[in-house]
């Protein structure tokens, strides 16, 4: 059966959903190269079934990449990654072939420690790589190279490439390529990107667990018992291989930042309307109303995660995407000793759940970096947590998840552990009036949130993410991280380091009653916790992404300065 | 009773409307000085009761205001006024006092001919431009003073000012003034303006004619038998009168720019979230879907109306409405020879009803003169219009009216003549997936216009904003203009003169059908329509705000040289 023939929908309907799930991963396992499978006696050495198993050495030392490969996808980022690209072999750089190359071949042994990954595009990848290099040859010299040249960047699955499924988990959609671009991926090829994979989701995209019937569960690269996080899973643990260095996630309730916390990589959560999110594969119905989705970058430096923003923001997303913004990218520039001018408000918790020792000694360690560098902290209470989050999950439940329950009771596929868990499935749809309501309550929030920002004169504000790290598999709880989904503040993780053996000793600190000393005791100890990176989150002012990315560097120097 | 009893509400329950109606209208006349109100005799002479009067020579020949008034209220606008104001009378300039005096009395001779004020605030005005007086000249001569200082700003009945109803044409709203301001008032007296009154609007707001049961009907200057349009219909008969240089109205389906259009002034309706709408008094539920009503300038000059944009849109306004977006002004600049380089496309008509004689000169004229000064023009007919005409009709009626239908039988008031003929108010509501469905259309509408602005390189966009002027009185059916609040383009009124005598006589050129000659033999020839002003409608893209200014400036300059 071709991969891209249309007759998959037919198929599905008859096959039960473990047949078409069976033929969907065969057909991923058969577009990997035989040569760049890791030999059977070396996975045995890795010893992946193990439960705290760390695999992000593997690409390493497995044998299979070059030493410039590795070069390449190790000590890159993706803004060095485009200026060697630009400069080309004859002058240190490298070619687009050996770029794509390097990253796929790094992808695919991802994909064979984490399972990250959906769609493979390796061969049509490597080919683009050759014809943009063909193009370049035969243009005259001073012809400009499109800002994205060369650039391998993965995609979450929910975006549309032709010829290619995006069954984002779901067993209906399996066997079904799409046959247009969604409106990114279209602007990113336009600039010179190159497309060589997709990344796994939860099935219906709405948890924190990257798990679906269609190409099973995701790990953390770091440490298998902890989850990858979600929804963008996928791109967090491809991401931490360096199977990628700049992929494009969504996020409507921290579906760009949870994998990006767990993973330990760079997360960049754009404003509503400011990064094209047409054309894609959705689980809610067209034209749904409240919180929306946003697109954007998980990569392996901040600034990648502002390379990606700017080059959208620069090239009027809105001729691609009409629901984009005309807000313009306006070329701040950090003024020197920026950070003594900064004023950050920090907010230990959200009043409802504990930090755990990592978390509370990553935040602590950073605003004391923080308080040397000579940025001004203010300590800051969120208004109204509880009434928020509930205003935020009656948007999540607008239209009663009609559409993704029709999707799954279309192919009679049932639900994984972390579906189950979160229950959005059961909430009761809403009316027009109730709509109305729901909107009144989402500007009182961000009116009390303004507030809070004009009264403290903030340029940013800190915290934790979540009150843990990246949590055991099917176990992630914590919801306050959909407030900024609910005010629409830009939103970006920055990486800070990892459990430690030493420090991060259990304890018994939670505040906040039952359910937080519950939450709180999940903690077991570093040993559980191994190798569990720890990160941050830096807040920016809704639609001043642009600003929030100019704090977020400058942060980030100082969290990483000795 | 005082003005400002908080009884209202408990005594209009009591009292029948037409009761209610008449003493708010005998409180309104008594905020009027005396010796303001133009003589018995004088009025006679007027011939007010004449069907086809023209009263925009009343204030000049009325013996009111002295030369100096008259000079300050006639030969400026917006800009010339506030730099007059800036310089103060020792250079040659005014004091604040004269000139929010000057266009008090002015405004109190609009109200007598033309009907076109709900709340009168003199007395509180000249109190307040004495205070900005008094703090400027006890203040640093280095102080720098605020960008509206002491220009007098008219509003629309709907903008809440503490102490002051808000009825909006509504029996049920008489009598309960309001307790805060909203959103934009606040901004433009925080930045200096002087507000002084608030100007007629019909009932419900939802019709092009300013008529209701609480202060009638307001008239039009140029010709009584001629509508002054609506919404905002009391903004465009006080801004012709030259009783304000500057009032603002607001547009969900034209009410800025049809009384714009009937009263030959300047009116811009920007796009969605530019300029602050909260806090207003409206006809629909807090939190209302579908298109959004918008806040903008009427005017007696195209610079004015960018005086009102610029200085709300380089103060923050997401500061004081959390719905405005966060699109900066950029300071585009005018490039020199800058008519050569534009491309302007050309909407004849919408394919619907055939411009009548004067709207048709008036387009022919404009073309011509752009055409030698070397703008670049080009045919564009707009897609889909009978759909899209629909689907912002649905946007209208999503609560099927069910507030201002509460407000209408709370006083038991009769529906006036123009609201019975929109039918808006018979149109059944919406359920929530009608409003998924919905915002699907207005996203294919805006995808539809998107691609004809791009494929054909436009920079603006020149056509009627209906197929005639100023129609009698409870006439208007044209609906086509609100297709610009659909795909949420800024959109603008130029006035380019009046109909001719000579030139704009009857013929049979209807070419779209009976409904189209029906209204197109509403034309019944010059005299009827002596003095209507032509005018013609300048639409930009979405978001470009500034950039449309910047356009209507260029345009405005070419179709009034010589």
């Amino acid at each position: 059966m071709s991969t891209t023939s249309t007759s998959g929908g037919t198929q599905n309907q008859r096959d039960p959903w473990h047949v078409i799930a069976r033929r969907k991963q065969d057909q991923r396992s058969r577009l990997v190269p035989k040569e760049w499978l890791i030999p059977r006696a070396k996975l045995e050495e890795y010893n992946l079934g193990s439960p705290r198993a760390n695999v992000t050495d593997v690409p390493v030392t497995c044998g299979i990449l070059t030493p410039r490969e590795l070069e390449i996808t190790g000590d890159h980022d993706a803004v060095s990654l485009l200026d060697a690209l630009r400069r080309g072999p004859d002058d240190k750089g490298y070619t687009a072939t050996e770029v794509v190359t390097a990253f796929c071949k790094r992808a695919a042994i991802a994909q064979q420690v984490t399972n990250c990954l959906t769609e493979i595009m390796f061969a049509s990848a490597i080919e683009r790589a050759r014809d943009l290099e063909a193009a370049r040859a035969s243009a005259p010299s001073s012809t400009p190279l499109p800002p994205l040249w060369g650039l391998p960047i993965s995609l979450k699955d929910c975006f549309q490439i032709p010829g290619v499924d995006s069954t984002t988990g779901l067993i209906h959609f399996a066997g079904n390529p799409s046959t247009t671009y969604s409106a990114l991926p279209k602007l990113l090829l336009d600039l010179g990107a190159v497309f060589y994979c997709k990344t796994n989701v939860p099935q219906t995209m709405m948890t924190a667990d990257t798990d679906n019937n269609v190409f099973g569960r995701t790990l953390n690269p770091h440490n298998a018992r902890l989850t990858a996080g979600g929804s963008s899973g996928g791109e967090g643990a491809l991401v931490a291989m360096r199977g990628s260095v700049l992929g494009i996630g969504t996020d409507v309730a921290g579906s760009i930042r949870i994998p990006a916390h767990c993973c330990g990589v760079y997360g960049f959560k754009p404003s509503e309307r400011i990064v094209p999110f047409a054309g894609q594969r959705n689980p809610t119905v067209p034209g749904h109303a409240g919180i929306l989705p946003v697109a954007g970058p998980l990569a392996t430096s901040m600034r990648s995660c502002e390379l990606l923003m700017k080059t959208v923001m620069t090239h009027d997303p809105w001729k691609v995407d009409v629901n984009c913004l005309h807000v313009p990218w306006r070329g701040l520039e950090t003024p020197p000793r920026a950070a003594a001018g900064l004023k950050v408000g920090v907010v230990q918790d959200e009043g409802l759940l504990t930090p755990t020792p990592p978390i509370r000694r990553a935040l602590a360690e950073a605003t004391e970096k923080l308080r040397v560098a000579g940025v001004e902290l203010v300590h800051v209470e969120l208004p109204n947590v509880m009434r928020d989050i509930g205003t935020s999950w009656t948007s999540y439940s607008l239209e009663g998840c009609k559409t993704v329950r029709g999707h799954l009771s279309a192919a009679d596929e049932p639900l994984v552990e972390s579906v189950k868990r979160i229950g959005l499935m059961s909430m009761p749809s809403k009316s027009l009036d109730d709509l109305f309501a729901w909107t009144v309550a989402r500007e009182q929030a961000e009116t009390a949130y303004r507030d809070m920002w004009l009264e403290n004169r903030l340029d940013a504000i800190l915290g934790p993410l979540a009150p843990h790290t990246a949590p055991p598999i099917d176990s992630w709880s914590s919801v306050a991280l959909a407030l900024w989904n609910l005010v629409d503040y830009p939103s970006c993780i920055i990486p800070v380091g990892k459990v430690d053996e030493t420090s991060d000793v259990v304890d018994q600190a939670a505040k906040y009653g039952e359910d937080d000393e519950k939450l709180y005791s999940m903690f077991t100890g570093p040993e559980d916790y191994a190798n569990a990176p720890t990160a941050l989150q830096l807040v920016g002012m809704k639609q001043e992404d642009e600003r929030l990315l100019l704090m977020a560097g400058i942060v980030d120097d100082i969290l990483h300065s000795r």
